[in-house]
């Protein structure tokens, strides 16, 4: 039997190239039962990002530039998780689904990784938390929500000084994302005030903050130089040549000492390298993986890596590939080949491609590209942006909405609706019937609980299912913290008495709340460090017994 | 100069009643500077409420049924706040924007009540914990995401029975909106699981709740019969004569004693009067107010009310009028044409309205209509369903928007993009520098701080400007529990000494902590007396001095 299972791929990450990589063996293996492909991915949607500006700033609509996953690749088994784990000595990845106390294994053959990068602000106190950055789909629907309370703020505000900070728009980093996403709400702020007369008499600042000497550092210097010209012609302040220092609720700190006070800093800066990717034993530098030109990882052979985790030889160069979606679509294709033609013994190809080129929006219907060595500007620029983009995007549905979106744009104006969709809640309360469950030994600890009534019972099961009283518990007292402080499984059964009501607090915010604040650390560890004896004293007692 | 002010209607609700009213009197006022109308809603866009099964099921984008509100009513003052409190003897009412420090008073001559109302599920012990309402578009778009994140959990699963409760959807009501929400997630959760081979093996539940012998009771029994018909042919289950006992995690108890294993609770019921009627001195009776046949208040000359939280006689059957969309927009006409002539000495008009009819989805193309008497069913009801609902849709935006959608829905599948737009972050967390004030005395208070790092000085400023130092707090200490548990403004300033990091609780998430966790609430109150002490001390002090 054992040999006629099939030989498994697992794919990390649903971005371009893991979509890409995704489509090309679910195309390949379709007719082929002794491969199996699977796709882990966070998100149940691929996100096309280079749009993700013109969310943010009302143009497109958020569902429009995504498409389902399971559309996307169909004969993939698509699998929407969070990789918590990565085991290359069993060949394993570990997968938490929507429910956090249920951890999934996947074991593998060959093993994707294109798990992109992540954010690490830590180096610039207070950006982390008073920042907001642009890199989901999420981030970009909260930002174009954010921009629009705040006219609304300024709207009914009275003191001066408040209504200039929310209507402050500070963007930090001179890349494609900060350029597009700070000029199109340059674009839409401007072009929305008139609903909003006393924000419109008080005027908007948009401003751009940029470490080195010139914006899109990615393109050559005239480009650059002219994209900076109209965005300065447009109204965006730019201050080159200044490095965030700190972030408060009241505004930002630059380098050269100077104070913007703002309720809004968008960050698209401090890219740094994936948690898991970091932390394994993976070869990498700079915080990424190195591969051999046929993208696979050195010294392991059924592991490659791909898109912006890996750092990708380029051929044509003889540097590295850089990390946009044009070359990750491409590895993903090569890759696809390369773990095919592995699995079926045929020889492997090498990686190349030299790119096409780079476009950016940096106004109302005015663009700079570099294509196929050529520098363009203006309307022109513009009109290849959008034509590209459109004939780039995933899927006929997505094309024929954005195309109707940007024709609609022509003859509407933007759209002001702030979307409120989060139903934020910061304490999560809880119901349970008399004899119901509420923690199940040898379960994942998700969760701090805080009785507000009824009552509790603390039961230790041993491996022959007999069970012992621990504790009982009522109003006023809590449970559930062993688990969370240690990270281990659950060590004992809580079971409802009668009707109980809680409070409850996800892992993080316990484990956070109680690293921080004083008053609840001493009594929950008392408390805990109590019933850990007890439950260690039961043990012993039953081994004994 | 007194004279010259113009005379001020303010408009409390963006639903379709208060929008209607506002609209009305946009149009009639705009070359009349002698009177200025206001309207307050708590969300900036007015939502096409009927279309929300829609959404939830994917078949309509969240975006293309709402309007913004600033744009369906120019020359009206709109306001995107809360109403907090309405002080009929000073003729104010009360706003909270987007800052929840910050408070605006709002004066009026004639005040529109059209606020909606309420939900109240507090009768049925964790309805509102573990229930899903469907009232806002925040709770289509919250569903949608749900019902999709329970296919891909299913589908990941391996446990039997967890996969079960997680394909089992029940919906407790069988009005119109629990009746077709539920149709169209049985449509969708059917149509969609070929992309979920998993979850498909195992079957979906799709089941209906309701209090009644039969659903839709605004319906003739004839039709209601037919509805129900036509959702058990598509494999809907519905349940009669049963009530919602209790609600867990685990599912629903229902009057029969029934249980129903499932993760989705979808509720439809619990209508509420809205809490600041309910506290109002206003006439009112099962918590809607008492208005005359021209919608004014009883004993109130400049109050008017509207829509769902009036109760307001129905001259054509001598009963009351229907708490549905077509009764309160022309209300809202004739309401905005009665305080007209109010202001300018004109007698007033009574409303009368007999009512078109009704109209409901029960599954794909198939519906259920009563209009003008007469009754429709299938595919021709259907027809009629979209043709009305397009026809009423206010702006042509969202006319060729929902259009568009409803044509694309013929050649594409369902979307399943599971949109996490959520950024929910239980604890939040902030960064200070040197010398900012985290927090103003005579401040609203909107929070509760823990230090995490750094220290901050507690200041008492006096009427003079002089300010006095009452404590040095730091790491582990916490602050600003005074103007939350006395519901005062913010009793000192509190000023940073260094940098300082603080974790934060919002007011409602405080007051519930410390309601329920006894070593909480002993620690936070044994530090709040400490304090209080000290500042009416030192206030004693400097009165003496």
């Amino acid at each position: 039997m054992a040999e006629n299972k099939p030989t498994r791929i697992v794919i990390l990450g649903g971005g371009f190239a893991g979509i890409a990589a995704a489509r090309a063996l679910g195309k390949q293996t379709r007719h082929d039962p002794s491969v199996e492909v699977h796709l882990v991915s966070t998100e149940n949607y691929f996100v096309f990002q280079p749009l993700l500006p013109a969310v943010v700033a009302c143009g497109l609509e958020p569902s429009h530039i995504i498409n389902p996953v399971r559309m996307l690749c169909p004969h993939v088994h698509v699998h929407c998780a969070t990789v918590l784990s990565i085991d290359l000595e069993n060949e394993t990845v570990c997968l938490e689904g929507q429910d956090a106390r249920r951890l999934f294994c996947l074991p593998y053959d060959h093993l994707i990784l294109g798990l992109g990068l992540a954010m690490d602000l830590s180096r610039m106190p207070g950006m982390s938390e008073h920042s907001l950055p642009i890199k989901t789909l999420g981030d970009a629907f909260h930002l174009r929500n954010h921009v629009l309370s705040k006219l609304e703020q300024a709207d009914l505000e009275d003191d001066e000084q408040v209504r200039r900070s929310a209507l402050t728009f500070v963007a930090v980093g001179g890349g494609f994302s900060g350029v597009e996403t700070i000029a199109e709400i340059n674009d839409m702020v401007k072009s929305v005030t008139k609903y909003y007369p006393r924000a419109r008499a008080c005027g908007a600042r948009v401003i751009l903050v940029h470490s080195r000497d010139r914006i899109l550092n990615e393109l050559g210097e005239k480009l650059a130089r002219f994209a900076e010209r109209k965005m300065r012609d447009r109204g965006v302040e730019i201050i080159l040549g200044a490095r965030v220092k700190e972030a408060t609720p009241a505004g930002v700190v630059l380098s050269n000492g100077d104070m913007i006070q703002t309720d809004t800093v968008i960050c698209s800066i401090g890219n740094a390298p994936h948690p898991l990717i970091a932390k394994s034993s993976l070869p990498q530098e700079r915080g990424r993986i190195l591969v051999d030109d046929c993208l696979r990882v050195k010294d392991h052979a059924n592991v490659w890596a791909l898109g912006d985790n890996a750092l990708v030889p380029d051929v044509s160069s003889g540097g590295y590939c850089a990390p946009t979606a044009q070359y990750a679509m491409r590895q993903g294709k090569v890759c696809a080949g390369n773990v095919l033609a592995t699995i079926r013994n045929q020889p492997v190809k090498p990686f190349s491609f030299g790119g096409l080129g780079q476009l950016a929006v940096v106004g109302h219907r005015c663009g700079v590209a570099h294509v196929f060595g050529i520098n363009l500007s203006g309307i022109l620029a513009w009109i290849l942006w959008r034509s590209v983009y459109l004939m780039k995007l995933p899927g006929l549905r997505c094309k024929i909405r954005v195309g109707i979106d940007w024709t609609l744009d022509i003859f509407f104006p933007k759209d002001i609706a702030m979307i409120k969709v989060d139903r934020t809640k910061q304490l999560q309360r809880a119901h349970f019937r008399e004899g119901e469950t509420i923690i199940r030994q040898g379960e994942i600890g998700d969760k701090f609980y805080i009785i507000e009534s009824g009552s509790v019972e603390v039961l230790l099961e041993d491996s022959e299912g007999a069970t012992q009283l621990l504790a009982t518990l009522c109003a006023g007292d809590s449970f559930g913290e062993i688990a969370l402080l240690k990270d281990t499984k659950r060590t004992a059964t809580v079971r409802c008495i009668g009707a109980v009501d809680v409070v409850m607090f996800a892992r993080k915010d316990f484990q956070q709340l109680a690293g921080s604040f004083r008053a609840f650390r001493d009594r929950v560890m008392v408390d805990s460090d109590d019933r850990e004896r007890s439950s260690l004293a039961s043990t012993s007692t039953n081994e004994a017994s």
